[in-house]
């Protein structure tokens, strides 16, 4: 085995560990807690299937790999939860110290491939990474949603904190944003997202 | 929202159930046994950081679509071992049942479109496939080597029959094939795998 195919492999290895990280969102049905790699596996499967919702022509396969990386850095950095104000304050600290270590796994080519996938992710610096972001928002949505907005719950989250986020999902589909907007409304009315923050 | 966008959405929550189909392989680091959604992420982000490795020119989108949906219908049909004889026999029956009842959630055109992905990879139908069977079988070969071929001690599998099933990712990339034999080799060498079915 080469040194390149080496550093690749144990790249992939490494990043296994993003199956430990564990997320504020639970799975539907009531489920445990959601993993990093198990939100990432579905916000790319959405995108390809609601890729014709993106505001911009998109490259797909570009799409898809933001959303498979876009939470590799938390292997190290830990999930911030998106309504969690005080960790938000440290996040982009620690994640770009576990940018640089994890990515450095790889041969140098693909480490600066990633790195400037994450950063534009990171940046919504194009149409795709606008359109991942709004997958990144709809998927927890989704999962919350039917499960009778027990997230927010569980956080004291009020619906001016849940439009806060999802508002940048405009930026990359408007029409997914219409859908979040439906969603949202729907749990407001059920009783189960507070106008306010209690 | 249109009839269009309900269907999407109800399947995208529908195959929130993947991360609940747990497979034989464990996580590295002698964890848990890992799941559906898990290892689809894995072996799509696998495929796409290996892909100068494919036998012939690939549209990596496809391959990692390809990746991300081939475990689906394993929500009805449940995950069946690789070596699990008995279990393999009637694979297929409970598979077909499972696609169609699942694939049909979605809209028509997206439905015949993910149906037709499915069975060109389950066919090796095209590069394509014979490159997403070699993450297939790569991404558990990885896991199992890290962890000291615990889990064919655990199910009596022997080198021959891990051979029987590996042999198919020279299809698709006979450089991930020869990282493979290394693997195997390394591991027989260490007395994790014996060399036939005791």
């Amino acid at each position: 085995m080469d040194d390149r195919m080496r550093k690749q492999l144990a790249f992939a290895l490494e990043i296994d560990k993003e199956k430990n990280i564990f997320r504020q969102t639970h799975l539907s049905g009531h489920g445990r807690n959601e993993n990093d790699a198990e939100h990432a596996w579905h916000m790319a499967l959405m995108a390809y299937l609601l890729k014709e919702y993106a505001n911009e022509e998109i490259d797909i396969a570009k799409v898809m790999v933001m959303c498979l990386i876009h939470d590799i850095v938390e292997i190290d950095a830990g999930d911030t939860y998106a309504y969690d104000e005080e960790g938000l304050k440290t996040q982009k600290t620690r994640e770009e110290a576990a940018k640089e270590r994890i990515f450095s796994l790889l041969p140098d080519d693909q480490k600066q491939e990633m790195i400037s996938l994450f950063d534009e992710f990171e940046a919504y610096g194009s149409p795709e990474a606008r359109f991942a972001h709004a997958l990144d928002n709809l998927q927890p949505l989704m999962l919350n949603t039917s499960n009778d907005g027990g997230d927010w719950k569980e956080h004291g989250v009020s619906a001016e904190y849940v439009y806060g986020r999802q508002i940048k999902t405009k930026l990359g589909s408007r029409k997914l944003y219409e859908v979040s907007d439906e969603l949202i409304r729907g749990q407001i009315r059920k009783g189960n997202l507070p106008d306010r923050k209690e």
